[in-house]
């Protein structure tokens, strides 16, 4: 079966001879179509963006157009294969936009090779992508291994002004974050009273965390290569971002492995390998467990081996299951939404406003064990997300101009 | 008029937002198609060219993907103003390189902002496009001003393994060389006899007269700022280029300036400024002058005047008039070629089988003196100058296996 996909794909592939083409909004057929998509008549718009830059976003692509940047340091399960070998996942990517969200996206794969330095290769990334953002609305950053992934985004987030977001840390929050929502519902718990286990605290892993905390959960114990993340023992940290964690995590001080940390927790989540869940863990947590088993393309326990030693609500990463955690499900709306709006960052409102709007997709009425989430199918989803993000930015501007009326009228007392 | 087009051309602009965007080759309807296009089918592609890189050719869209090119130092007639203003162009020329050759293509604007010194400039841009090469399978650099761009196109030509062309260099040569060959023919008069007078020493009439020389033409004069670029007086060389081109053109040694380079001219070509060329100046030209006055959007001379000055042939960039000097007459077609036959450079050879193609594309009994050139709206040329180029290169491929054969024959011996 894996054989099949895999050589249907190779096959799919190699016919088409990739899956992006370039596509022209105006046909040229006579002088005038020339004179006025070409020369003579480019020249106005060229004049006009010159004498003001925010006309590229009435005249050109830019608006709707977003670069899928990598590296290739961390493609799918595959690690660090290059940028090159990387291309099909971006071209991959750069079609779901188009076909979920009704987003422009190009594959900027960047070539690091020949640099061993890390620093120099975070620099590399980031001043590619500064070098090459005037054509584009918005940057996705795709495949960027951790920790190095953190500091790209933090900088190109500093330092670009059109938003910047890695969708493998926050596109996956964003639809773990919608998932969680809906199965606690569905078990009856608050989010407040939960306590997370997340296994693996790589890019998704960190995000997630992060998001759960701005949602409200208050315990959550983060599992890695050296076992849970104490902020007491510098051996459970492998890097800064692992430092960070610690500060806001594991507020018990537990120690231990995996097995450890299941103890007690109501919510098991697995960015991390297949087959690490094993049944007598998961009969060490609270009553009506929730596991989140994302592991691709094999999860971290099977949904019926689960289901068997008691848990209540199952979600994996696969497509033959329910409940599947897939970022198709978030990254092209919160896209569509963000250009729509003209942001120019990926704000914590902004992601919040997806999660939710995501969690909010299913009716209450619809929600059960085998229904936390939308399927990744369904097209609708990306235009709900990208209307409650444009609503929420419209908000906020309206908010800020009427606190700018009431510190006028201050000054005008 | 003119305003007109200016004003109709914003407002397609507008309409639009831009005029390029991605296309899908691949609909995602099912969990099949999700699969295969993306996880986790997608994996199999990125493996097989992790080992082999050669294989994105087959897998991706890079066999078929042009990155052009610009820092936005020479838009059209506008000058330095910058990369995001020159994207409308660079969006313009993707969308000629598909409608005309089936070649997708995409900007890449460079923001050069912030750097002043012109070595780092070129190095900048070098390294930009070295470090997003892997997703194209050739780069077309475009509105680079001289002589910065020389520079960065020999360098780009040396160190990325995919072929790179400046087009405002070798396009508009391989038009103007075929143009004259065949005004040539229409005046009876061979290249080898002829003395040609070219005003304006930047990218383009550089490379034209680079390629006058290789197509046999011998008495060339240039004509730049300081007058007739001459060995041996080093203020009419500007540059480097200029001095490198003064070892090659001028063999009579002449001094002065456009008027002193007229008299005895068989040929004339302008790729300067508006109104420089005058009906006196025809008048000192020898018996059926020939001239190609193609400043944009104004010519140097405008076409009733210099026939009524004598001119047997002229050629402008005007749609508007007879002979219209393109660059879509070549890029598409040397671009689709070159790709198709997965040639590794823009050799001279390759360059000059598209000039003689182009020339040819007209039957000798249809050559007349206001008919030099085909429509630059002929879709059918492209085919034919990528036809011509495939053959090209395959004759290339077939004399080195057969000059391989014979050097292992000897070695047999």
């Amino acid at each position: 079966m894996a054989n099949d996909v895999n050589e249907m794909s190779a096959l799919l592939h190699e016919q088409l001879r990739g899956k992006i083409s370039i596509q022209s909004k105006v046909p040229i057929k006579t002088k005038e179509d020339l004179s006025l998509a070409y020369t003579p008549g480019v020249a106005e718009p060229c004049r006009r963006i010159a004498a003001n830059p925010g006309d590229a976003y009435k005249y050109t692509s830019k608006g709707n157009m977003v670069a899928v940047v990598t590296d290739g340091s961390a493609v799918l399960g595959l690690g660090d294969i290059g940028s090159l070998a990387g291309l099909p996942v971006m071209e991959g990517k750069a079609i779901l936009f188009k076909e979920f969200g009704g987003v422009d996206a190009f594959p900027i794969c960047i070539d690091t090779s020949g640099i061993t330095d890390e620093a120099q290769i975070i620099d590399t990334i980031v001043e590619t992508v500064k070098r090459i953002a005037p054509a584009f609305g918005a940057i996705n950053l795709e495949d960027i291994k951790a920790p190095r992934c953190f500091e790209v985004e933090k900088r190109l987030k500093n330092e670009l002004n059109i938003p910047v977001l890695h969708d493998d840390q926050h596109g996956t929050a964003i639809v773990v974050a919608a998932g969680l929502i809906n199965a606690s519902k569905v078990v009856g718990k608050k989010l407040e009273d939960l306590t997370v286990t997340i296994n693996g605290v790589g890019a998704a892993g960190s995000a997630i965390a992060r998001m759960l905390l701005k949602l409200g959960v208050k315990d959550i114990r983060l599992v890695d290569m050296k076992g849970i993340i104490n902020k007491n023992n510098p051996d459970t940290m492998l890097n800064a971002n692992h430092a960070e964690l610690a500060q806001i995590t594991n507020l018990k001080n537990q120690s231990g492995g995996l097995a450890e940390a299941a103890i007690g927790a109501d919510v098991l989540i697995g960015v991390s390998k297949a087959n690490l869940f094993t049944q007598d863990m998961i009969r060490t947590m609270t009553k009506d467990p929730i596991v989140f088993a994302l592991a691709n393309p094999n999860p971290e326990i099977l949904p019926d081996e689960a289901k068997s030693a008691g848990v209540a609500v199952i979600a994996t990463g696969r497509s033959d299951f329910p409940n599947q955690v897939n970022n198709v499900l978030a990254f092209p709306g919160i896209f569509k939404g963000i250009l729509s709006a003209m942001a120019n960052s990926f704000s914590d409102g902004i992601m919040m406003t997806a999660v939710k709007s995501l969690a909010g997709y299913i009716p209450e009425g619809q929600l059960n064990a085998n229904n936390i989430l939308p399927s990744p199918l369904d097209k609708n989803v990306a235009q709900v997300i990208a209307n409650a993000v444009i609503k929420y930015e419209r908000e906020q501007k309206l908010n800020l101009s009427k606190s700018t009326m009431n510190t006028n009228n201050k000054f005008e007392k």
